[in-house]
């Protein structure tokens, strides 16, 4: 068995990865760290796990390095890459689940994140972990950047278009939505029942980083074309839906089917299909369920996906990477299926 | 008083009148009628209306010319042409809240409905009833054709643009999404609570009929930009919100708001803001909010709207359709403030 | 008109005063307060009053007494009492919306409420708020103890039996369920989004202070029966349910009826019905609908009744009130119908 | 393998049985029936097997006696009884969801369920299938009726007093609620999503069929006391959350845990807890959480469980009983965890 540890286990994301692992035939639960809850048996934090993990939450200083062998940082940006440093000597492989290492360079991450990075070096070895695009990558890898939620839901939808460069002559807008288990377990005006229940709007219009995220990564560093990308609250738990609009000229919705069905065919977890998908149909599972639909009369194309924000984006891609760092199979211990209804 | 007829009164348009006209100080509800439950009273069949609206439901048929100066038509649209030429000849004037007269012309409505038009002839003399763009035409109307609900919402986002020509040189991407008391009362798959609770989902991409009404009443009949509309179904009761994308080019924030500002400065239901409103915030009134936000990085234009799709975006907006033909208060009986939470 | 102050107005019981407020012919808000937002617009707060009401909040100290003719406190237990003393020596008619006058004595109180009671005077004059028990000691009141939002639900669904003495022959289980604006408008675990949507649970069993208040009205305060008082915590904003169970012995439903008819026959905010009522059907308005079904198999009665919580369940009850107070009709201001869907 | 075959494949208990058998071990899905979508992909129906589970739907003509060793009937009451019937002489064991054979003898059946008895001779030897009450008795059986949702959770919160005899003295009340999957897949009136949402009901006061269900297990045939049951419609996809109130008189609720934990001490899927728990906690789990609470001031015992109705309400229960009946562990391919959030 390989053991693990989850730093920061008692927000959704660790709570997720321990759904994932608690079920895992490869990966065992070594340490939970919180800073907040030390002490505390897990299930007190979290009574879905009654009877089922009961494991003490330690401190992060508790950690010892030769009793590791994978980490998983479910941690907020700026905090985590402390403990990539920190952790940067041990033979533990590590799967960082912040915003910390997943763009280009310290410099745009600092303009993005309106923060100094405290640990630049480790960008020099982080690998993207978009596994549909970052395969081999990730297999070699030490430190794996997992991707945003909202990337990994926009970037899949495009990532077939970019591939045969059919996003090099417009512009791309991507209006997406959201759960609210993404804005995390704090509570706050922006996640109080009465304030999300029967509601709905748009956040951070203009600004979101997860854009900068999604440009580097479909049009490259040097692009004159842009992104512009919306995020919007649902009444929801969990799930993204990503409706991608780009203009492409005349082609044909064969053409599109073939481009998209021929990227995707060796990867487990992305579903092209020909209805529009909905979030629920993902809920709890790994999967992305894609939708390209070409227009003749506006000539252009529009792209659903579909996500568990803390499964596909988060946790459940988290585990994926870690599964192939090891040598596991890719799928392994994500057979878990959507809970419907 | 004017002696009000409300054919079709007991889908969700029907009640919303309902409510409206029992608290409007001119129109008193005279007749209703609804074909399934001619002969109940009506909160029988809507019991919020328990103790204050017990008036009977009649056929239609038992509609008699002489005694009703207004008629709200609450029906499907295929349905409601045959009203209109049933009425024509009476003195009524009438709202038709179906889509059977929202179009140019009978032959544009024929390839988007995929029906044939009973009664062409009274295209010649339907208002679009958008008071925001045609209020006097509606003062003097004696049919008028109610907006669609998606139509209100994205229309008011963006006809200040249109209004100065800013909308020719690029293509237009509205992203829409609804509660589901838009798709109507029925029980069906798509209303089935569990496949609407916890889920979101695009639909009929491409082939909607609210992308014809958007794209006639902005761009006009002749122009070779195009309308991408998408819309999507929230797991609310009610609200509309719409997201409309525009590349721009060189601009800046405060022309924007200088143009948004102006045109709607003597609307009383159009409100400017400079952060993203939410659904829940004109949730029972007859509001449409509206954000306007340049993102100079991108030079793209990004409009939020929202609007109650039972109010501003059906009822409301057909009360305030009537109050203009009846030459009272626009905002006359339209005072209901928002419930929230 | 008669000036009005609203002491708390920020929160979901003072937004809901100025929603009915603002409708209002008799009362007019002349001071709304709020310690944490003073010197801001109320929009500001509450988007929904966007372009309705822009009164500036001010401090509970900038109040006059001079210049007001009747005070709302909308303020936490404990906090209340100190205001009703303060304005002890004003001409204003005061409705306390807290619970710290609603109980029998300064003793029952402390031993309920676990903290001393710093104005016990006021208890002498205090008026129980709840207009079919009490409308002739409210007419005259100066101080009235505005009723909790279950004791409502439940009290009115069983007035009829204490009135006829029906309850003195065995214990009563009240099992009660509200929506979240019951719990304030204050981020916390319990009003996080996730932790409510799709959720359900009890809480305080055996515990809310709710108990002594439904038992004092309903069994007296010598009683040797007792109310056994469990509340829910709905996924909903809005609304409460309470089911309530007595064994009767034999009886027959239509006494029953006769019973609860001719007890609130002069009632203008009761209704009686023989289906069970939602909480939609109620939802901003100000009605209680009360369903009363006796089962001959086991000669228990059943009794439901539905309010919304911050309309008959707190302002729309406290508006009730200061109509009575102020020698108004009853009714007035409080026409609001049910938003629904 | 053990060749299982699902009759009644499409509602919503049927795609929870195929969800727990696609991870299960030792059952193998042989066959799938469905009438009106007999030839159709089971993904086609319920796109969130998409990818996991594309075998085609059949008509229950089709089986084969030889080929099948246990049998689901997913199918409704008055259904059912004619396929247990047909299958009787075959060597499939038969798990019965129905109502048709939980009650004590077709005549009670009959008054209940107001329609006669088909198939009376299998009461003779179906057994009532709550492995918690039943274990030994379903290891030997060949039909097993799986017990109702609401009677599995109110029946388990009071089996333990049943058992010492303590329901003997007083009448019990039991208000349970549920999600509305527990209404079926079939759109109506009452699963529409606006009906639903943001609302809550009582249903089917005094005269719901679980009540005599739930009294024959617990009170047996020839109690002169009675059980109160009354349902209620939460506003959720799932859940059941039962509080059960019982006058014990002089008791303490040390005396209480020891009765409850001693009883459930064998039974893997009863917690005993001692915080009020919520749905979300078994969501998608087999787990029954149970927390009783002695009120001393009263001498009533509250006992609140909560289950999902269509997994330790419906489909996981069955398949644990079907685990018992083939000499399985109980939990065999039953550790599917809470999904939360």
């Amino acid at each position: 068995m390989i053991k693990t540890a989850i730093v920061g286990a008692t927000g959704f994301t660790g709570s997720e990865l321990i759904r994932i692992l608690l079920q895992h035939p490869q990966f065992e639960i070594t340490y939970i760290t919180s800073e907040s809850h030390k002490g505390s048996s897990y299930s007190l934090i979290h009574p879905a796990f009654k009877g089922r993990f009961e494991q003490k939450l330690l401190s992060v200083e508790d950690l010892s390095k030769h009793e590791v062998d994978l980490i998983f940082l479910a941690l907020p940006h700026g905090v985590s890459m402390h403990y990539v440093q920190k952790f940067s000597q041990w033979k533990a492989k590590i799967v960082d689940l912040s915003g910390d290492y997943r763009l280009d360079s310290p410099t745009t991450y600092e303009s993005w994140y309106n923060k100094a990075h405290s640990f630049p070096e480790a960008f020099d070895y982080a690998v993207y972990g978009l596994p549909e695009l970052n395969r081999s990558l990730i297999q070699k890898a030490d430190l794996v950047a997992n991707p945003g939620c909202y990337p990994t839901a926009a970037i899949l939808s495009l990532l077939p278009l970019a591939d045969k460069g059919l996003l090099s002559n417009s512009n791309v807008f991507i209006d997406a939505k959201s759960g609210t288990t993404g804005a995390g377990i704090k509570p706050s005006d922006g996640n109080l029942f009465s304030n999300v229940n029967e509601n709905f709007k748009a956040y951070k219009i203009a600004q979101h980083r997860h854009t900068i995220e999604i440009e580097q990564l479909l049009l490259g560093v040097h692009s004159t074309n842009s992104i512009q990308f919306t995020p919007h609250l649902l009444p929801v738990d969990r799930g993204i839906l990503s409706t991608a609009y780009v203009h492409l000229g005349e082609v044909d919705q064969s053409t599109i089917d073939t481009i998209y069905e021929s990227f995707y065919k060796d990867h487990p977890f992305v579903n092209i299909v020909d209805e529009a998908p909905s979030i629920k149909d993902v809920r709890g599972s790994n999967y992305c369920t894609i939708c390209p639909i070409y227009d003749e009369r506006t000539q252009n194309l529009i792209v659903v996906s579909v996500i568990d924000n803390l499964m596909k984006g988060a946790a459940g891609q988290a585990v994926q990477n870690a599964n192939l760092m090891f040598e596991l199979e890719e799928t392994c211990g994500l057979h878990l299926l959507a809970l419907r209804p």
